[in-house]
């Protein structure tokens, strides 16, 4: 074990349950936060609770974020924008519609104030620069950024043992993500990425999320257990 | 007018209640946000419903943060630490107790989802630096630090229109904020304080919060017309 104890920001995405067993495998102990926010897919919820399960972690809290906080975004339920039906994520000066103000900032907040209070000093965040290019928030820079004023804004500035913000995915191409969580023995079965799911769970098969899903386990070679509708 | 629009972080007390007002005088809207999180003194939120009324403040969310997150801190109600009943806010390695873990930076980044979901790019904060030397998220590095990071993890990364977190009352003593709230026409009647008031709304006159506003009031020549039960 590298470390005593780690938090990771566990949606229930491929992504996030990928970078839990890794953290799980890296720390002794493991916490987790999930967010709700109004998303349409609140069964997101559902995947985290049972990844939760699956990897052995220790502490699990899900925090409600109210939804007029990101108001004017695609991902947060009835009267916003329609969801995107294609892939829409492009260079440095096209910001994708789905994405949400400031939210990798306000995770990895909670994520701080959650592991300040418990003496936890290592926060995993499954982002990724490669597939999710368009969004600030998924870049290493941000991630530095956040670092740097994390070890500013808490008593890591007097204390001297630095926040470090693991981000291991960053570099990593879907089907290396799936190849490493394989790996690692994560069953994507329990995982959900669709933007847009019918009310039995089942996936669109067309969004953003869906399309980088898909191809990644094509690419992986890895069958995907995923569910679609089409 | 400086700027179109801005928000402010609005607790109810005296710092909070001047910066809205300087926020006031210098965007033509101004939108504001108060947090709840089971802290002791939740007459606090009243006092922002009522200074949001007599500031003319255009918008008000009050946001829910649940207690769990801070745990082990002194400020979030029954089972938690005493408060202090003597100053306690010290040099660069003394962290006072009343300190919750990354409080300002879960604040900042709720600012930060909301000005940007609203184009609003002027946050205003009421720390201060000289008071409350011991606070690590009440320093300009960290509010220079944050600002970095909020520049380089949203949108405005991309769109070179930057958010900048206004400070004004960093390197102030707390006399001088009562000047230049009285000088606004600031009513510091509906403003609260004390970390521990009694059932009736009075201040326990003893806690640092109280120690610090009494001595401003007294310094400034301004009549205190906070009601103490002692």
């Amino acid at each position: 074990m590298k470390y005593s104890s780690g938090l990771v920001l566990l949606s229930g995405g491929v992504d996030s349950a990928t970078v839990a067993a890794v953290a799980a495998r890296e720390c002794a102990q493991t916490a987790a936060l999930t967010f709700s926010y109004g998303q349409r897919h609140a069964t997101e919820i559902e995947s985290a609770r049972r990844l939760v399960n699956a990897l052995g972690i220790s502490e699990h809290a899900v925090i409600e974020i109210p939804s007029r906080i990101f108001a004017g975004t695609a991902l947060t339920g009835a009267g916003m924008l329609d969801v995107p039906k294609n892939r829409n994520a492009g260079g440095e000066d096209d910001i994708p519609a789905t994405y949400v103000p400031a939210r990798n900032i306000l995770f990895l907040s909670y994520a701080l104030a959650f592991a300040e209070s418990r003496a936890i000093r290592d926060i995993y965040i499954g982002v990724n620069a490669l597939d999710y290019s368009g969004y600030p928030d998924c870049r290493p820079e941000f991630i530095a950024r956040f670092q740097e004023m994390a070890n500013t804004g808490t008593r890591a500035a007097v204390q001297g043992r630095p926040f470090a913000i693991h981000a291991p995915l960053m570099a990593m191409k879907k089907s290396e993500i799936i190849r490493l969580g394989t790996s690692l023995g994560v069953d994507y079965a329990l995982t959900h990425s669709c933007y847009d799911p019918d009310p039995d769970g089942r996936a669109c098969g067309a969004c953003d999320s869906c399309l980088i899903r898909r191809q990644g386990f094509m690419d992986a070679g890895v069958p995907d257990p995923t569910r679609y509708r089409s």
